[in-house]
C-alpha cells in the first residue's frame, strides 16, 4: 500500500460471486460471507461491513466487524427517493467518515461491470466524498500479494493436491474395474461406459473427498485433441484411445490443485507413444531449468524449442495453430485456477518470474485432433521460501493403464 | 435494446468467473466457455469472441464464432510495449470495427473492479474508438430480460428442484436411520453424528443428482436462530432441536433450486411448534395473495402485519432485528440464486412486481437465538403467462420428523 501510496483498499464483495470473488475470500477466509465489504487502512486496520443476517459468519473472518444495519440504508433509499446509485455513494461517505477512510484509496474485488462502473464513476464525481478513486489494471496491490503463498496457503494447495489425486486413483480404479469387449468398456446392462458416467463418478468422489468440482475435463480420441474440450458426454470409453483427464476442483470455498494426466487404456500406438515420451521429456527438462532469476516466457521458449527441433509446429509460430504444442507452459493458482505468475510467450508478461513463493501448474502437451489423439500431463510445483522448487503432485504419469 | 437505445451489447466473459458470471452464463448456455467477450448487435446478430483451445465449447452456444487468434494479442501487447490495458483497448477497437460496433455500447457481465473500470475508463477516453461507453446500475436490459423467465428456462428450475427435493428426502431417510441414545444420534462407533457428518453426506447427494453444491445451511438450535449461519460442523444432532436445512445448488453451471425446511426430530416444544403454525399461516396466507398487480413489498408487509399482531418484532421496526421476523420474504432467482423481483421493505425496490414469468422464493421465519431455535419455510413459485401462481416444491413440509 506503501509502495502505490495508497490510503485505504476496499474489497468490495457483491451478493452472487462467492467463492469466485477471490480479493474478497481472500480476507474472509474460509467463512461463508455472502456480501459484504473490506475496508483496509493503512495502519493494517481491517474491517468487513457484513449483513446482520451472516453476523456468526462474519465472526469467522477474524476482520472488525461493522454491521451493515448502523447505516440504515433503506432509510438513505428513501432519502434519495428511490435512487439507489445515489444512495449508495451517500452509505459509502457515512462509512468512510466513520472509519476515516479519506485520501487514496484502491477499490478491489469483483462485481458486475455496470455496478462497478457506475458506482466508481459516481463515486468520483461526488463533491462529498474526499477520496480519490484508485483502480488498477491487473498486477494490483492483492493480486501481488497473492502471487506468492505463505505457508498455511502452502498447505491448503497440499491438501487440495492429496485429495485430487485420490480422485484420480479412484478413477482409475473404477476404469479397470469394467469389463471390455471389442476395445469397448461395458456396463452391467451391456451398455459402453460413456464419458458422462465417467464424469458422475468423479463428481461423487470429488464431493465424498471435500471438494468442489470445477468442471473437469474427460476427453477422449479427438476431443483428447482440443486442449479444453470438456468431452463429449455420449462418447464410449474405449482401449488404445487418448483420454486426457484434467482435473482441477477446490477445497471448500478455497485453493485449487491443477492436475493433468494423460491415460490409454490397455495400448497405445507407437506414435502417441512417442508423442508421450516427448511431452514428458518437455515436462521434465522445464522442471529441472525451473529457477527463480530466469523469466517465465524462458521456460515456454524452451518448450517451444524442444517440440520445434522434433518437428511439431507450435503457438510461437502461429497464434492459431491446432495441431502441435498450443497453449502456455502453465500458470500460477491459488485461489484462481489461473492466476500470476503466466507462463505464456514473450511480451504478455514481461517480469514474470517464479519467485519464492509462487504456485505454479507445468503443463506440456501435443494435440492432433485431426488423428484423433492428444497428450497432456500436468504437475504443480512450489518455489519454497530458499528457491528450491518442489513437485507437489506425484501420482504415477504413465501414460498406459493395464486393464 | 431500443428502448434504452443501444446500438450493441458486449458481455465481457474474464477467465476465472465462471458459472458465477450470470450475464455471460446466460448466453453461452451449458457450454463451458471459461472466458471470452459476446457481442450482440441491434438487429439480433450475436458474436462470442473465444479461446481457440475453447473452439468445441464455443460451438456449442449457438452464437456467431471469432476466433481470438485473429487479433493477435501478443502482437498488439509489444506494439504497446507491453502496454496490457493500451493493448486491450486497441484489441476493442480492431474488434468493433470488424463487426461494425459503433455508438451507444452498453457492457455487462461480470469482472474484477479494477480491470473493469480502468479498461471501460481507457475506452472512454480512446479519440480513435467511435463509441459511447454506456453502463446501468442494476436493473440493466440483461437483468430486465432474465427477470421474466421462459419455459424452456422454467424447464430447468423445476428440474433442479426435483433433484434438490430429491436430496432433502434422501437426507431425512438417513438422519432417520441413526440410533439415538439422551436424545442424540449415534454413529456406529458410538459418536455422535454432527453437521459436519450431514453436510457431507448432502453433498455427495448433489454430486449424484448432477448439482452444484453452492454451500447449503444445515444448522441446529441457536444456530438455526441466525438465518445465515451455515451451522457448527462440530455440532451434535438432537432431538427436539430446531433444525434449518436451506438448501439452494444448481444444475451444472445453470440453474437455481432453492427450498428451506424446519424440522425437529423426534419431537419440538410447545413454543416451537407454535412459531412453526405462525410461519406456515404466514407462508400460506401470502401465497394466496401473490398477484401480479400488487408491488412486492405489500406481501413482505402482510408478513410482518401478521407476525406483530402475535407479537413478534419485525425488520420493518427495526432494521437491526435479530429475535423475530428478521429479513425479506423472498427473492427472485435464476441463473443467480439472488434475482429480481426482490420482495424486500417498501422504498428499497419501488417498482417491482410478480409480472407473468418471475419464479420467486416464499420463505417467512421466526429467528429466537437467545433462546436455542429458529424456523424458516421456503418454497419456490413461477407466475406462469396467465398470471397464475404454481408452487414449484412439494415437498412434506412438516416440522416433526418421527424417528
Amino acid at each position: 500500500m506503501q509502495e502505490r501510496d495508497l490510503d485505504a483498499l476496499v474489497v468490495i464483495g457483491p451478493d452472487g460471486l462467492g467463492a469466485a470473488n477471490t480479493a474478497f475470500t481472500y480476507f474472509t477466509g474460509g467463512a461463508h460471507v455472502t456480501n459484504g465489504t473490506i475496508v483496509v487502512k493503512r495502519d493494517g486496520s481491517a474491517y468487513l461491513v457484513y449483513a446482520p443476517m451472516e453476523r456468526d459468519e462474519a465472526a469467522k473472518t477474524g476482520l472488525g466487524l461493522i454491521s451493515a444495519s448502523n447505516y440504515k440504508m433503506p432509510e438513505i433509499i428513501q432519502q434519495f427517493k428511490g435512487d439507489r446509485l445515489a444512495a449508495r455513494v451517500e452509505y459509502t461517505r457515512r462509512l468512510f467518515n466513520d472509519l476515516g477512510v479519506s485520501g487514496r484509496v484502491g477499490f478491489y474485488g469483483a462485481d458486475s461491470v455496470g455496478s462497478t462502473f457506475s458506482f466508481l464513476a459516481a463515486l468520483s464525481r461526488a463533491d462529498a466524498m474526499r477520496v480519490e478513486v484508485v483502480t488498477e489494471y491487473e498486477n494490483d496491490v492483492i493480486s501481488q500479494a497473492r502471487k506468492t503463498k505463505d505457508a498455511q496457503e502452502v498447505a491448503q494447495i497440499r491438501q487440495a493436491c492429496k485429495l485430487t489425486e485420490g480422485v484420480i486413483g479412484e478413477t482409475q480404479d473404477y476404469l479397470r474395474r469394467y469389463r471390455v469387449a471389442d476395445d469397448t468398456l461395458l456396463k452391467q446392462d451391456g451398455a459402453p461406459l460413456t464419458i458422462a458416467d465417467v464424469k458422475s463418478f468423479i463428481r461423487r468422489e470429488e464431493a465424498a473427498a471435500g471438494l468442489d468440482d470445477a468442471g473437469c475435463i474427460f476427453a477422449i480420441g479427438r476431443d483428447a485433441g482440443v486442449p479444453h474440450s470438456s468431452g463429449t458426454p455420449t462418447d464410449p470409453i474405449r482401449l488404445g484411445q487418448t483420454i486426457v483427464f484434467d482435473i482441477f476442483p477446490r477445497l471448500i470455498g478455497g485453493y485449487y490443485a491443477d492436475i493433468t494426466r494423460a491415460w490409454c487404456l490397455g495400448h497405445a500406438s507407437d506414435e502417441v507413444l512417442a508423442a508421450y515420451e516427448l511431452v514428458m521429456k518437455v515436462h521434465d527438462d522445464v522442471a529441472v531449468a525451473f529457477d527463480t532469476q530466469r523469466f517465465t516466457y524462458e521456460f515456454q521458449d524452451m518448450a517451444c524449442d524442444i517440440f520445434e527441433a522434433h518437428g511439431h509446429r507450435t503457438i510461437r509460430q502461429d497464434l492459431s495453430v491446432t495441431n502441435g504444442y498450443v497453449h502456455s507452459l502453465g500458470h500460477g493458482f491459488g485461489l484462481d485456477i489461473h492466476e500470476a505468475p503466466g507462463m505464456g510467450m514473450k511480451g504478455m508478461r514481461a517480469d514474470d518470474r517464479l519467485l519464492p513463493g509462487t504456485v505454479i501448474t507445468n503443463e506440456p502437451g501435443l494435440y492432433y485432433p485431426d488423428k484423433g489423439w492428444g497428450i497432456r500431463v500436468e504437475d504443480d510445483y512450489w518455489c519454497d521460501p530458499a528457491g528450491q522448487f518442489e513437485c507437489l503432485t506425484c501420482f504415477d504419469r504413465s501414460l498406459i493403464v493395464p486393464m
